[in-house]
């Protein structure tokens, strides 16, 4: 099985292909290029790099959505283009689901804070759960799905479940972090960390990783199916709103 | 701080260039082009990506062993290479160091394996530590130093550490797991994992963010000092040694 991923939601562009238990290549960039100047490039490097057949490709993954509005828009164009031109299926991988897999493995919670403006975040609460077996398969688990919400009530929510679970520790990571890193510091009650650098936000590996098990699952949709979630309003949507003319 | 990190240790060529808390780039790419062909035009092209000013760099990360000898040399070379060039600092990240940093944040022991032929595999064991603090900081700690084992006493002293602490489990990681898989489900006694595909092997975001750590801490040496750590002989060498004539 070999999946093409796809991640623009954020400031990275992230180009990854998984086959089976490979990582076969991948490429991420975070900076200040717009997406749609680096994403295909980044892709047709990659292709010649390793020589990759892109009618070998079983599915393409996105990471789709919350995030930017343009660039959730540039990934969901070239993931649908690419899935007509080819005639494959799509996976969305939720944004925050996909930014959660980077950390893998791990046992405490996991809270992607994506930072939406206005002060609010997007963001879910994440689990790795481990099968009761010797060889422990470990799996993501959603405990809260992705939503826009305050971040007071994310870090309330946090607080609740770290008193039903004493000694149960949350790490952060996004790019909301910087942004609310002494608001978590003042209202948090819970033991917490930040994710280091070279995990700390989108990555298009964890797009394709993640994309291989859902697609596994046939939780795929057709490129003419596929639209963003943008989880708000954008802007112009609001504005009109209030104008009372929508 | 900006780190330049390099891998060709194994499969895996990789670059990546890390910003203080910021992946600024990573490009891996896991075929079977020689790295001699790669890693350099890697470089070149992840630098215009982000009009990176090779001047800008405080060191160079490189994963300085062990793995394929040929891989090993080839990635010293260009690190030492550019630190010439540039007068900069290289900081040597031992390669299974690096590739155990993939799965920061897990409570599990971290096993890295890689295929070291002749029924050996090149190895170390690794946990992560929190600060007794409420922000817990995170380091990474060398349980076993990296070393050239039989796969079957390194299982056993897996099973020693889990008989010292019930209920701690072990990831085990890289190119190594194919290979000894069954091996190690036939002997191990505690609970295991496989780290999933983006995170079993070779990463260069990881010797970039494990090695601006390092360069932190101040362990840099200079490039003419830098010299790839093998962990054995070379077979030319076994085999002159082997005929007396050494």
């Amino acid at each position: 099985m070999k999946i093409l991923g796809l991640d623009s939601s954020g400031l990275v562009a992230g180009i990854a292909i998984v086959e089976d238990d490979l990582l076969l290549a991948e490429y991420n960039v975070n900076y200040k290029k717009t997406h749609s100047q680096t994403l295909l490039p980044m892709l047709d490097e990659v292709r010649k790099m390793i020589e990759l057949d892109m009618d070998s490709i079983d599915a393409i993954a996105i990471a789709s959505g919350p995030g930017s509005f343009t660039g959730l828009r540039i990934g969901s164009a070239t993931a649908k283009g690419l899935g007509m031109a080819l005639d494959k299926p799509l996976v969305e991988v939720p944004t925050l689901e996909g930014l959660a897999y980077n950390l893998w493995g791990t046992e405490s919670l996991v809270c992607p804070l994506i930072d939406a403006r206005r002060n609010q975040v997007y963001t879910g609460i994440y689990e790795f759960v481990r099968e009761n077996t010797q060889e422990q398969k470990i799996h993501i688990n959603i405990v809260e799905t992705q939503c826009a919400t305050d971040i007071s009530i994310l870090i309330e929510k946090l607080n609740q479940l770290g008193a039903k679970q004493p000694g149960r520790s949350v790490i952060f990571l996004g790019d909301g972090v910087p942004v609310y890193k002494e608001v978590i510091a003042q209202q948090i009650k819970i033991p917490y960390s930040f994710a280091p650098a070279g995990m700390n936000r989108q990555c298009a590996g964890s797009i394709a990783a993640l994309g291989a098990v859902y697609y596994a699952e046939g939780r795929v949709v057709s490129a003419a199916e596929h639209q963003p979630e943008y989880l708000r309003q954008s802007q112009a949507e609001r504005e009109l709103a209030e104008k009372g003319q929508k």
